[in-house]
């Protein structure tokens, strides 16, 4: 019944945000490709430990790399977010529709104590 | 100089998200509030696979527990993802502005070729 089940992109996305490095490359990509040795060092982090993160991004469709010569150039990839988006937004809705619902049974309360 | 950095808030909100059995705890506790065997059983997860799910979510404020007698009764947590909302949405203004980038190359390239 329970099968394994193979990670969606929303969980690929979802899994490669939840981690500051990994935002913060998404972050300088924004202001223009960038090798992962240039990724790399103000991360403070080494090239190979880069290159892991880069390919979790790549993966999740958030980042795009292509091997120029010696190095491999990275950019912001499709725009793989907007599933992740409206699950959030879909979740905030939820948590209004929560808060409306109390609102009411406690404008039903209070009627019924008059 | 790398120091060892405990989770933020952020990272363990996007890291409860990116599992579809917590996504599903989400959306059935948006129409109320239910216990771990109520979430457990259309989820065809045991209750102690359950427990753990809910724990995650716990942890990262999306979901809030009670213990009631011997059940523990779950309900939506406080509204945590309105930092992840935001961060996301930074991310599609990057991304906005590396295809405005792009646009801005191609109508400059055009302009050259007359």
């Amino acid at each position: 019944m329970n099968h394994m089940v193979h990670q969606s992109p929303l969980d690929e996305a979802f899994a490669a945000l939840s981690d500051p490095t990994r935002r913060g490359i998404l972050t300088q990509l924004g202001d223009g490709p960038a090798t992962v040795g240039e990724l790399a060092q103000p991360a403070g982090i080494t090239v190979t430990g880069m290159a892991k993160h880069v390919r979790v991004l790549e993966n999740a469709g958030l980042v795009v790399t292509e091997k120029i010569g010696r190095t491999r150039q990275c950019r912001l990839g499709a725009e793989r977010l907007d599933d992740a988006m409206a699950w959030i937004s879909f979740y905030q809705r939820l948590w209004e529709r929560r808060l409306d619902g109390l609102d009411a049974y406690f404008t039903l309360q209070k009627g019924h104590e008059k």
